[in-house]
């Protein structure tokens, strides 16, 4: 069934493949006479784009968008806007040898028991390349958002078994973009990337956690019962390929605590009503507080690794092993960091439109 | 927005609220045919029911329901089932001094922001009570999975600092029927009732785990690249009240790994194919592997204790102190297993619909 | 599938059928702080009501609503607004004898055909009973409307040959409720009805068309391209059971036209912009413009008729023949005019809520 | 709001305008393994296009469409499908003078309320050329119908006064297309023409009907009570630009009729069930009964003429005329054959996935 659409006021439906012509995002929704530039969204994926560190894969893409339609004389103009980036630098020949052994952690497998006709190629279109549809999105939903000086900001808070330290909320941006694991951490930083460079060398690859926070997202947001904020954010975020587990707020650690030592007490700061701590992450009963919203991911190792694994032959119906020697992430996360905030950020737009607090027709 | 429907082919629809006249939902979808009884319904509210043992609120509700349409000649025939559960045991007096003090931890404050004129009592539309209309969608939802002999079973694994000890799987619905904790590590389960009875006295409540297993869901469900299998059920149970982060297979711990070390392998099993691991919890790239399928829920302490708390006084806005004396679960967790259950047979049940492995209009 | 939830934003849920125990409507999305009581809607109920005059069935029900949820001192709080109404008067007797043998011009076929075990009592869910949930989501929905001052008025513009003079826009409303065929053309009325009487002496049925005349809509509702606001106002008016036509403004006169004679032009009164003709009955480009939004229904004859007619045995697959001795509606375009009205309110409200010209949350 | 997708299971998403870079489709929900190439999209646009004959526009677009996603090998794969067409021909020139003055019959003015900053360059989103997105998802719906053996046949039945004698079913397609009315009544098509020429040559335009006949439509499909067949097809056809009404089988004539008269009688064609007449258009009670469906659209005549109308300076706010010059078509019904086609093939596609009459997944 249609599954490449998502949101209901602010609207994203993307298409393409690894290894396909191109890559894209419809974005439906969006007010008109918001500013908007391709540069805009060129800034957002030139974050996300492979090649930029030693730490991603080799696969070279520049990675350019081109806008078809919905901005106008500079602004949105309230009809969809539709933006691609063709691939280009494609290798196909190092997918043949698995066209019928899945490799494991991949998709292979159950994308050929739904559809039967599967585009094997780099992937196809379970390949982290299809984040570049999250990203276009995200990057016109932070323009909304900015409008409300909202900011979502995410960071690799763990690596293995690498875990940073807390850093000051105002402090996570800046130390962030300065190594390229993004961990605010400075010295788990270096210790991470050790640790990722290792990997690679053994043909192998790690997981970690990334951690998004969202600034200045007012009290209000979510649709309960079944469209609860936390609901829906999960959802985005479970669906980022490589995640398997999503936390909000003190997340897993609230199973092991008790109510007299979580529970978030109520304050005066001002005429404004705080919690003294945000144990529940920014969202209460599905409902934003006014606190900031974090949530936190669990990230799996990229599953491509050169080291032999055990697979099944599906033409043959034996046994077999692959060795997958193609251009990988030893570790996605530094990359998901972005394709997080693009998730969190096109949640929080299409809340915002749900609530009223943007105007779902024009900038005003 | 209307945020209390869910699912595309599966759909329910719920409302009521926990002092208002009646609890209910509506089931969209269900294909004609079906053998259904009112009975099969009641069966699963008698397992959510509170009141059947010494750790659950005192509050009593037969919950009887009433099935207003929809089943003709003892089958479901395609058409909207409504079934309905009236509130009988309403205590109202309690909730009138917390009529403008939000109760930390609780709903109050958002609900407030959201929607101004807002239902204070027992939660409202907040409370724990709105899970009947999920428990009697997943009683429905259950009857169709039996046809696939698909089977969804969910148990308690950590209580507070209380880990449970890993039970075959074939003995985790027994084991977990015979103690109210509904853990299936009966060991654990002693000491996991003492420690809810402990926080109870100290007018506290505890957090847990709730791990459903799904078992017999055959290869192919899930619809990516936005509407992944997992990616639904991550919004169906982030979006049980008091649930905060939801786990795939090994989930956080997939974050600490190496690919080399949790890449599921594949092998035969006579003409299946099987992973020899399954790290990935039945899901990979989305779509589900024909493995069992694995979820966790970290499950904060119910927020109502009778603890001293610090909250503000929204109308005279001064900061100001509660204690809630009214009757509640001291944890949540026994009685959320069968919810848990009911959330994630409808996300099954909607995707068989969608990936047309059972006919949407009628049972052939 | 699914079939029984229509609206984004203002989204109404139906179910029940023609001798079930109870027919009903939730309708999620009003926002909290709209007055509403029990008697809004009642109101609206007896409108539609059969039994009100010599010209509709003789099946008694005084279609009396109870209102579980969603209403909370006297006004909406944001969440479902469950109604019911219980069936009182049923003879299913009548029904027995066309279980196997579909009544022409009724939907028995095709609902075999869909469902194979199908509820063939009173027309099941296919009788026009079901149009108790429209009334229900157009009473509440028409509570919304007034406060933006805009107001939905339906009546009969012709029955079989008769068709109706035109009448002053103000004095429709007035006129129509002055006789029983609620044809504001009082003279017309007279032979309309009496034509109605000679069908229903003869044991068969007459056709008619409904207008429906909405006031005070503001330019700017409509969501292009597909979601335009006369093609969400063609589905709801066609999806009434009977209805085989719609037109928008002067529709198939249109067919008949140059754009010379028939394109609105504009002009000022005042400062206001309006068109000296309204041929698109109030929507261009699929918005409307600030004029009164004019549809107008094709509604077949009531296909219950008392004639001999031919029709197959399913069973024995033979030829044979049947009359039908039920209680029935000679022309329903009576009745039909307050579900057309609903059915208008309804769309309006969503496509307000979708504008942000109400605020989706709370009334302020 | 999100307005630019429409289906549930068949789904599409539009986006682009008349003066922008491209216009296109994005088709999710297609199964894997349905045969398809550029070609076959590329020929209904073909059918579609405009300057193939004296009585269309003469801006010269040579529609040539590019695929970007969503066929591997030669055949689908299940993921979207995104299709593109670049606009080439483009004058803006002619639109400046309209800036702030809507031409009446045209969205500009709607458009403008509605959005406020807003693409008036040939009609922007308004355009008829935003219908090269319905055309290939048309092209798409009806390869999958073809799977079935359904066939949608569409032809021009009236135009101004211009009526068509009835032509046997099996005739149509093939005399339609013999002229370039697409009128299978071919005296009367001669006729037309000369009516529509005339038109051209006052600078005025002209309305008419639109016929679709759908052959070999199974019964079962249509989603009571809200999504039945008709109530979709009248949305999607409605939706269509410069469509002001929809009927279903005898349509409006059924207003005028008894039941006795009208209602469809079965009878046995061999083991088939049938009904005498069609009265009903192939659509009972929501769903289709095997017979043809047939619907009719009023066709409204093309607002551009260059002819002076009055209008109102928006900017200046003063009344004012204008003289359209630019390139349009005297009579839009012959291009909106084929729209009309590609909105009732989607509907059905949409329909029969949802029917489970097409496996999902993959075409088996």
């Amino acid at each position: 069934m249609a599954g490449n659409t998502t949101g209901d006021m602010f609207r994203i439906t993307t298409f393409g493949s690894s290894h396909g012509k191109a890559l894209g995002a419809v974005i439906d929704g969006c007010p008109a006479g918001l500013e908007l530039t391709r540069e805009d969204i060129q800034a957002e994926l030139e974050r996300r784009r492979p090649g930029i560190s030693n730490i991603t894969t080799t696969r070279e893409e520049t990675d350019q968008v081109e806008v078809l339609s919905g901005i106008f004389k500079g602004k949105t103009d309230g009809t969809p806007i539709a933006a691609i980036v063709h691939n280009t630098d494609i290798d196909s020949s190092a997918y043949e040898p698995f066209k019928n052994k899945p490799r494991p952690g991949h998709g292979d497998y159950t994308w050929i028991c739904k559809y039967g006709h599967y585009d094997y190629l780099g992937g196809g279109r379970g390949s982290g390349r299809v984040t570049i549809g999250h990203v276009i999105g995200g990057a016109i939903a932070k323009k909304l958002l900015k409008l409300l000086a909202i900011k979502v900001v995410s960071h690799v808070t763990q690596v293995g078994d690498v875990k940073a330290k807390h850093v000051a909320y105002g402090l996570i941006e800046k130390y962030a973009n300065q190594n390229p694991v993004r961990c605010a951490d400075q010295k788990a930083a270096v210790v991470m990337e050790k640790k990722i460079l290792e990997a690679k060398k053994e043909g192998d690859s790690i997981g970690g956690i990334v951690e998004t926070i969202t600034f200045g997202v007012p009290a209000g947001l979510g649709e309960p019962v079944f469209d609860k904020l936390d609901a829906d954010l999960a959802k985005a975020l479970m669906g980022i390929g490589a995640v398997k587990g999503v936390e909000i707020g003190f997340g897993f650690e609230l199973g092991q605590s008790t109510a007299s030592a979580t529970n978030d007490e109520y304050y005066l700061d001002g005429k404004h009503i705080k919690t003294t701590t945000n144990t529940s992450g920014g969202i209460i009963g599905g409902i934003s507080n006014g606190m900031p919203i974090v949530t936190r991911i669990a990230v799996k190792p990229t599953p491509s690794i050169s080291i032999q694994q055990k697979t099944v032959d599906l033409q043959k119906m034996e046994e077999t092993t692959i060795k997958i020697e193609g251009r990988h992430d030893p570790c996605i996360c530094p990359r998901l960091t972005i394709v997080a905030e693009a998730a969190v950020a096109m949640v929080l737009a299409d809340h915002l439109l749900k609530a009223g607090l943007i105007n779902p027709c024009k900038i005003s």
